[in-house]
Formats: C-alpha cells, sequence, structure tokens
C-alpha cells in the first residue's frame, strides 16, 4: 500500500499561494463570487498543483471491475453475469463511460480487480484479478487482509503506470452498492437502512430483502466494527469484510493519485466509498479530490455531507462506471481556462465596482 | 415581430416519434432511468429535432447588450460604464463567456441591442441599436411600443441570420436584473420583493435602495400591469415599460429560434425574465427550452418553478453573459452521444433486469 506519508498538506505546502490564487481569482472581470462553484473549483486546482495556471494534462478514466459474493444472496436486480458483460461493452466502447469518455479525450482503462470470470486480454483492459470474485460478506469477510493488501497495492500501481495528472474513478460490479452501503455504515455510523438504497433499480422488496442480507453481514462482521484504541474501525479490517476488489483496488489507485498530486474525479456511491477508507487512512487525500455529482442512490448526500464535499453536479444519475466523473470533466476543465484566460479589471481597463456598495457576505456564500 | 402560429406543438407534430425515443433510451446498457436528467435532456432534443439520433450544429452564443435609465438610480453595485467596457472584453476575447465559448466551440456574437455608447463596428458584433439605453423606468416607460416592436424583430433578424440548430442567450446591461425583476413581477405575480436580489452584489443598504426604487416603478407603470381580458399583464406592454432593449431583442430572437425549432439554451436571470415574455406570447416557445443553470441570483429559483423549469446546474453563478449557458453545453452533447453512439442490451448482448424485481417508481422520478 503507498506510504500515506507520501500524502502532503497542500495548504501547508502552498501558504503563499493560497492568497495570491484568490487574487487573481477575485480581479477577473466579473463581480466577487460571481462564478460560484468554478471559483472554488479554480482555487483548488491550483493548490494542488502548486500555480496561479493549473493544467489538466492527459486525464485518465479508470473503471475498476470485480465481482461479489453478495450477488449470490439477490441484492441486485441484475444477474452477475452483468459484470463481465459491461467489462465487454466497455472495451468494444458502447457502454455510457465509453462514450462519454471518447466525447472529452478522456484516455480509458478497464482494470480487472477480480471479476468472477476470465477476460481475455487486450489493449484497454488491465488484468490484476485478485481473485473470481470476493466471498459472500453474510457469512464472513469478503477477503482475507492479505488479498485486500494485494488490492490495495496493485491499485496504487495502476495509477502509477498511468500518466497525466488527474485520474477519473468509475467502477462496475453487480452487488457493489451492498458493499458501499456496509462500509458508509462501518465508517460513518450512519445507520445501515439509511445507507442503503435501490442501486440498480430493486423493487420494494428488493429493497426489504438487501436491507436483512446486510444486516445480517453486520452482525456475521461485527469484530471488523470494533472501534480500534483510535475510537473508530479499522478502515482496511472494514474493507477486507465489506469488499469488493474494485473498491479496495480504487482505494489503493485514490492513495497513490493523492501521493503523487494527480487530481482525483470522484465519482459516484462507490466511488464515494472508497475514497471513504482513503481518506479514513490519511485525510489529507480530501485536498485532491473534486466530488463529480450527488447521485441519486439515497446513501450518496449523507456520504457527501460526511466528507463535507461539495459535488458539482446534481442529475439524478445513478450509473456509476465513472458516468458522472465524465460528465463533471469539462467544469474542471473551464475552471483552469477561466483562472488561465479571462482578462483582469486591469487587462481589460473595466471599471471596478464600488467597494461600499458590495455586500460583505457575497463571495463568501457556501453553496 | 415572428408570428407565433409559426411555433407548432412538437409533442402533437412528433406523436409517433416520442414513445420510440423513449424505448431507444431504456434500451440502453444502463438500469432504467439511470442516467437522470440526461434522458430526460436527450428525450428532449429528439423531440425538437424530430429524431432518434439528435445533432447539434453550429451553435450560436448570442450576447444582447443593452443600457438601462433605472442604472442613474444606483439600483447597480457598478458604474453603467461597465457595459460598454464588457462589450469591449467580450469582443477582445477576455470575458468569462468569450473563454468558454472558445472552449466549447460556440460562436460567439455580440449584439449591441441598445449600448449607451457608440461602439466601433467589428467582425463578431452586430450593431442593432434602438437608443443610446432605455428611458428610467422609476420615471415612465423604459421604452416606446415602437421601440419595443423594433427590438423583438430586430432580434428576430439576428437569429435568422445566423446558421446551426441551437442558440445559447447570453446578455450584459447594468441594471438588467432590475429590468428583469420588474418583469417577473408583473408576468408571475411574485411579490416584488421576492423577485428583487443582489444582482452583482450591491449590499444590504443598496438592496432596499433597489427596491424602493423598483416599487416607484411599479407604481408609475401601473397601466402596464393591469391584466386585460385574458386575465394577466400585457407581456408586450410589460417588456416595454421596464426593459430593457437586450431584453426585449433576446425575447424576440427566442421566439423565432422557436419557429425554426432551434434549441435554445437559457442561461440566468435575464434571459429567464426574456423567455418569460416569449413564452407569455406563445407558450410552446418551452419545448425547445433547455435550462442551463440556476442562479445564485435570489429570484430564479422561483422564476424556473413557475415555468416547471428543471436547471441541469446549480453551480451559485451570478455572472450572466450566458457563461451557464456555455457551461451546460456539454451535458447537451452528452446527451446526444449517449442517445446515438451507447449500445443496446440486444447489440451488446448484455442481460437485462428481471422485470419483477424493478421498482416500478424508477425511472419516473422527478428531479
Amino acid at each position: 500500500m503507498t506510504d500515506t506519508s507520501r500524502i502532503h498538506d497542500l495548504h501547508q505546502r502552498h501558504a503563499a499561494l493560497a492568497p495570491r490564487l484568490q487574487h487573481v481569482i477575485d480581479h477577473k472581470t466579473k463581480p466577487l463570487g460571481a462564478l460560484g462553484a468554478l471559483e472554488r473549483l479554480a482555487w483548488q486546482l491550483g493548490m494542488v498543483q502548486g500555480t496561479e495556471t493549473p493544467a489538466l494534462q492527459s486525464p485518465q478514466m479508470v473503471v475498476f471491475a470485480g465481482d461479489h459474493g453478495l450477488a449470490r444472496k439477490g441484492v441486485s436486480a441484475f444477474p452477475q453475469d452483468v459484470t463481465w458483460q459491461m467489462v465487454e461493452n466497455f472495451l468494444a466502447g458502447g457502454a455510457a463511460v465509453s462514450v462519454l469518455a471518447r466525447q472529452h479525450g478522456l484516455a480509458l482503462t478497464v482494470v480487472d480487480a477480480g471479476v468472477a470470470r476470465d477476460i481475455a486480454p487486450r489493449a484497454g483492459l488491465q488484468v490484476r484479478k485478485v481473485a473470481l470474485g470476493t466471498q459472500d460478506a453474510s457469512e464472513g469477510p469478503a477477503m482475507s487482509a492479505a488479498q485486500c493488501q494485494q488490492a490495495l497495492q496493485q491499485g496504487a500501481a495502476v495509477v502509477d503506470g498511468l500518466p497525466g495528472n488527474a485520474v477519473l474513478f468509475g467502477e462496475m460490479g453487480i452487488g457493489n452498492t451492498s458493499s458501499a452501503a456496509l462500509i458508509m455504515h462501518a465508517l460513518t455510523g450512519v445507520p445501515l437502512a439509511d445507507c442503503v438504497g435501490r442501486g440498480t433499480g430493486v423493487s420494494d422488496d428488493g429493497l426489504r430483502h438487501k436491507l436483512a442480507v446486510l444486516s445480517q453481514a453486520v452482525q456475521v462482521n461485527a469484530q471488523a466494527l470494533s472501534p480500534t484504541p483510535a475510537g473508530q474501525a479499522d478502515p482496511l479490517a472494514v474493507l477486507a469484510a465489506f469488499g469488493g476488489f474494485e473498491i479496495a483496488m480504487m482505494a489503493g489507485a485514490m492513495l497513490e493519485a493523492a501521493a503523487q498530486d494527480r487530481v482525483i474525479v470522484v465519482d459516484g456511491f462507490i466511488a464515494t466509498s472508497a475514497l471513504l477508507v482513503a481518506q479514513a487512512l490519511q485525510p489529507l487525500v480530501l485536498q485532491r479530490c473534486v466530488f463529480a455529482h450527488q447521485s441519486d442512490e439515497s446513501g450518496h448526500a449523507r456520504m457527501l455531507a460526511h466528507l463535507k464535499a461539495q459535488p458539482l453536479l446534481r442529475l439524478d444519475l445513478r450509473l456509476g462506471e465513472g458516468s458522472g466523473a465524465a460528465l463533471a470533466w469539462p467544469l474542471l476543465q473551464s475552471a483552469c481556462v477561466f483562472l488561465r484566460d479571462m482578462a483582469s479589471f486591469e487587462q481589460a481597463q473595466v471599471s471596478q465596482q464600488d467597494d461600499h456598495t458590495v455586500s460583505p457576505t457575497i463571495g463568501q456564500k457556501e453553496a
């Protein structure tokens, strides 16, 4: 696993830059704060890259795929075969993330973290299979501690082998809203029922069944949930107990991306659950994270609130794959573009606002 | 003015297409409804163009600029000169809308609808000045009925002279949140105080002053607000009373864009106020409208609710210029791309969800 001491405090490292960046933003030809969330994003990207002119290079969309023993308990509206079928669809270019990545010039890599079927090697696919799917978490831990470490390590290796300074994180795995809900419950303390949602679209009966199965998973893995002397559950024990391999590998990839000061674009419910693990190991990861959207999956809003995250989009998406991250991508580019290319009041010889008429609260408003 | 009988009911005209489009969307390789707002957008774009494969061609960003007699009453945090200075900035490529239009390949046209200073002709500028700014609406009508007709006509001519099948609408005019608030009050019945906001950033004192000036404008123009036999105020009388030329020209441009079945991308508070006028003249305009974002200007949420509009973005923007429309543009492209390029379950040989496990409510959820 990535040495978390490699993940530095950017606010400390670039302390002198912070007010300079804000000054540049404030002197662009617009009222103070008028570009709203885009201004906060521009400031963040400048701080991640340590410059007043951040630029995004060779962005990488990485989709981690894995299967879940829990799927055998009927927690999803789709059969488990859909995981490998969708991996084929990603690689053939027909899935949502495929077409959106093409639209935005994002290089797409699919990582087989543990799909329950062998997938023929080809360009765009990295086979880093830990096993043919996890164990059933409602009967015991989804993976061993060694498998968990292996997945984290492989995730770091994925990022290390890719170019660029930004990674967009997506996933595929029938049953993985169940894993994500369990991780959320364990690491945030939110009641399980508030973490569990409809996923790809289970019915009311299906939702009751899903909650019952996940309650059993919590009971069976009580050990993993018990607080350490530090006062909360051990993130690695939680990850091993509830899986899946794609989530563990994504958490490892996020830690490495953070250590390399790459911009981390977080997709929906599952990707955010991987981040919950990564930030429990090293909260400074969050300084590099851009939250693409708030998903329609019911637990996601609360998961984001736990992280004090302000998502860019709210489009009722609940697809995963990195589709929300891809849709938000042009906003990151816009943040860089306005910071670099917009004229200042001085450059454009535009009159500034009359200071005494300006609201002191405006420009510092929270979303 | 555009003959509003040229604006047809698309739902009637393409009645047979509607269910076919929904079928195509529903059979893409994703759970039912999982692309949320993007699915509704794809359906709408298909209906506007009358095809299962809508495509956006030569999109035009048109920024209408005009000055306001009301500005002399101190309703803005910025001096009136900023209108022409920002027009120069648009044309020089240094404004937010300039850099965002470049980012997304949007052709940018600036229209001088009535700036209070002569602006030297050049490429990218259309001089269609009705007058050197409107009259002060707190002392009488902002423009005459003839000027209002002239502005509507000129707006239609702008659209008619531009290529492409989509128009993004932006504006510039110091004082124009005041005009927009007055139009909103007159055409929606929302109390004036709930229509008036901080605009580019007036202080608490400035806001009280702005409301007082606008209350006077309502009193002075009481005639324009009186209901016609149809039961509501005459939209053209309201437009003439409260201005400005950029809003009237934009309303005319929107009507013509609707008559030509172009996609209309509506920016923030001011652009939506122009649409309030257009849709009061012909509600079917709305079938072509995509609402780019919900502005941070306090009245915009209620204005959108009045139109039953679901904005794509909520980024706390309050800049105008068409900046929000430009930021939302890639989402329109994504809607077309997924509809055209995503594989169906049949094409990709992916298993579909088990019908009896699927929630009947999902996929029909409102934002």
